[in-house]
């Protein structure tokens, strides 16, 4: 039910976490451990703050092991922040519409999980986005539905409190739909300054979810190995599953939590509650 | 804006009418004529009835005129019944759920033109789509969701009265909205037993179609063609543009007006009327 | 390294074959018991003798269990007689013309295995080819090459003989190239009356090949299975892995064994043997 | 038959030149107006030297004007020299390998026109490929074979002459098998640093060439325009037509003439004159 990792910190090409590493996020798309499948072969996406006016994303079909364009794109492409995505599609259409990341303005949304009986919520949660933004929904996954509902929340302004809100929006309709565990997931959200990471399910047995640590310990332990000398302090890294060639760097974040990465590597980390807004949504 | 082509009639293999003629479908999306654009290049579709329960599809992002799948299915599907559709994006994404034959059960649905202002008013008419039918709107095109309105306003009982309903309803939330001309277009609907088609635009300057007329007389007229002989009585072609190598077999379809094509090749023709439906839509 | 299925029987939609059973190909593609890997992802093809004109063709790039068009096709066709293939690649592109079955006229190719070094081999295998049809290799895979030597050794006068010339060629090619085991895997060919596949490999390990047994005694065995009833003494499959919900009729076909299907399930079993064409081929 | 661009100059985002110019590539796609094609929607190719290691490449199998990823990558990469292609398939397949621009090491090469009878000449041409790189040969057109020739005439060390060798080939080559104008088109071949283009055709009608030209001259007529007013004198552009927003800037490369473009703008410009290597090719 999708992969996905996002790194903030200094500038690397693309290519050093997606391919140069063991058990990066494209093997992941082929032999996920963790995953609910072992296979995310469902079309992939990378999305990034680097040259040019708001994030770059690149989004395909093809699984992320055999898609030619990304090996040279990602060897071509650096930056300090980026989100990247596999997907294993519980039922959706396969298009690049549907691949994460999800992009808006300057921010971008990545996910893994699910919105429990989408189809049957579907459109009470749709007609809970502010109509203006609307239009703007263009493929037909439920995280598109649920990034777009953040957004309504105010996720500009207050990202954390917005995925509660939206959150407790869809546990809401869920559960008057009779849906007994409504959501499930791990977020990644950015806005190319700042990078929050959810982990929350109604059933408070959430997909899995990793942050890296403290790279001053790692490179102290490990003096002959030139890839870990390399991580600065305030390099951060989050996903679903741990890199194999950086053991030891790995902490799980715990259920319901919400982590903020702010420049410099200061890490932040508080209970994620979804709660109802004070504002009704706009179909209500 | 799209064209597309419609057969009832002795069964064919489809590239007899696709590739094997003069003007056919596949050069239109080169070499439209009378299209808003010469080029229909932004996917394309086909829908049968053959082989198989209900209709079967074929969707493609590629331009039809390169798609090397066409080609050998077109060589080797045969049917009495067909319509397929070239594609050209008013500007939603260029994917397979947004390419034509639309399919519910036993319908097919295509369509040439274009709900004008569609991103004002998608929200609203996606509200007016039975509840139940919400979910199974899978792209992001005007004409996926009218084709839902249809099925709402009864178009498995009476098709032209719901596609009277299903335009009423878009010119109503269209006026609304300040839009002066909402709807344009030509549409093509069957069950797998009856052709219905319709040329209507709010406007009263409908994208051009055409009907084939009396094999008959044409076969008398051209007693060396062994492509006009082997036409029957009953066979009957729908159109965006004519075929170029059938000359004087095509009338066009006037304005504001839905043709019915029955087996045997019987026709009906009647006034086209807009219509508000005596039952609210559903978001109303 | 792929997985491939082909059918010689009475007629039947291919889905019957591809989807609606237990541990079908599609599934293959995602879950290989037997194969080299476990995710046959990179690509699919079928080809079949039903309506029109030589076979039908259909290739995807996309992994077999996500394609929306082949759950249609799939559903919508019919065939007394056709080959279905997952594509797993050692490394050639991922693209329509390295997909399997290759067409040539009449007759259709499909393989499981590879030609070990191949990069190495490729250009003196090409020169192998009979220079007219060298133009008509429009891929980039070993067996695209292996299916025009077999062509031009022969292969729509005596389809085994030529196979066991252009393996033999390969293997002669391989070791005065210091390539200790050349030849790899299992080939199945049509052309559209008979079916034949060869299970060989120079090292004596080949991929797993199977055949179905006795309809007769399986329909006696299990009176209340209606899809076990169903089946006809004529009924033939061949297939990389067997299908899960028909136990008990599976043999496996011997290492170096050619076996030949004729109309009516007629089963000959023959020694494959390769060995150098008396005539040199062309580029030597 | 296909259009390119090149620029070589100060570092552009790449939309600049693709998508907010009048005219640029992605418009000469849908709308040519010199080309031997109206359409050129069968793929295309970016590719530039950036950030990583060699040129950076992507191609696309869906026409340039369609692709979602090329407005969002065009709008994130920036680069002082790219190569960017449009195609308009001869019959080949429209496959990413087929898709210019075709890379080798640091070495970027795009083309428009084509071999004549190409078919007939394919096997003998490959042939005449430096063996050891003939396994690099993925796709199945004649330009990705012209490359290759170049290359083994030492394209690395001369390209001018290892091209008029190449083409000196074809031509060979072509004549023997009784094609009279064996070779069509312009060619544009970068290593990064210098920027060369090929005007030729062994008929003498080639296919149009435009270079840009005094940058000085051009923002002195128009100090108003800010975007005239960015060019700087040692800018670049070599595309088959013109931009229609900077009038007054292209002149013509003449038939048969090679130009070199170096860093700092400086031009080259010599006859180009197809000759036979000295050193017979691979399989002579």
């Amino acid at each position: 039910m999708c992969r996905w990792m996002a790194w903030h910190g200094q500038p690397v090409l693309l290519d050093e976490l997606l391919f140069k590493t063991q058990h990066g996020l494209v093997d992941q798309s082929l032999h996920s451990r963790m995953g609910a499948e072992t296979t995310n072969g469902d079309g992939f996406g990378i999305g990034w703050y680097g040259i040019g006016e708001g994030p770059g994303v690149y989004h395909s079909v093809l699984p992320a092991w055999g898609d030619a364009n990304l090996r040279h794109l990602a060897a071509h492409i650096a930056a300090p922040l980026f989100l990247s995505h596999v997907r294993a599609t519980s039922g959706t259409a396969i298009q690049e519409t549907n691949c994460h990341p999800f992009a808006h303005g300057r921010w971008l949304f990545v996910h893994n999980g699910l919105i429990d009986e989408f189809p049957v919520l579907r459109r009470e949660l749709m007609l809970g986005v502010e109509p203006k933004l609307f239009a703007d929904i263009q493929g037909s996954t439920d995280f598109e539905v649920l990034f777009h509902l953040a957004l309504t929340f105010g996720l500009e302004e207050d990202p954390v409190r917005a995925l509660e809100c939206a959150v407790g929006h869809v546990e809401d309709a869920g559960r008057r739909h009779g849906v007994e565990f409504p959501f499930q997931g791990s977020i990644g959200v950015s806005d190319g300054e700042t990078l929050w990471a959810v982990r929350y399910s109604s059933e408070g047995r959430s997909r899995s979810l990793f942050i890296s640590g403290d790279a001053q310990a790692l490179r102290a332990l490990h003096p002959g190995n030139p890839r870990i000398q390399r991580l600065r302090d305030d390099d951060r890294l989050i996903l679903s599953e741990p890199l194999a060639d950086l053991p030891g760097f790995w902490r799980e974040i715990p259920e319901a939590t919400a982590v903020t990465v702010r420049r410099g590597g200061v890490l932040e980390q508080q209970p994620f509650v979804p709660r109802l807004a004070a504002e009704p949504a706009f179909a209500s």
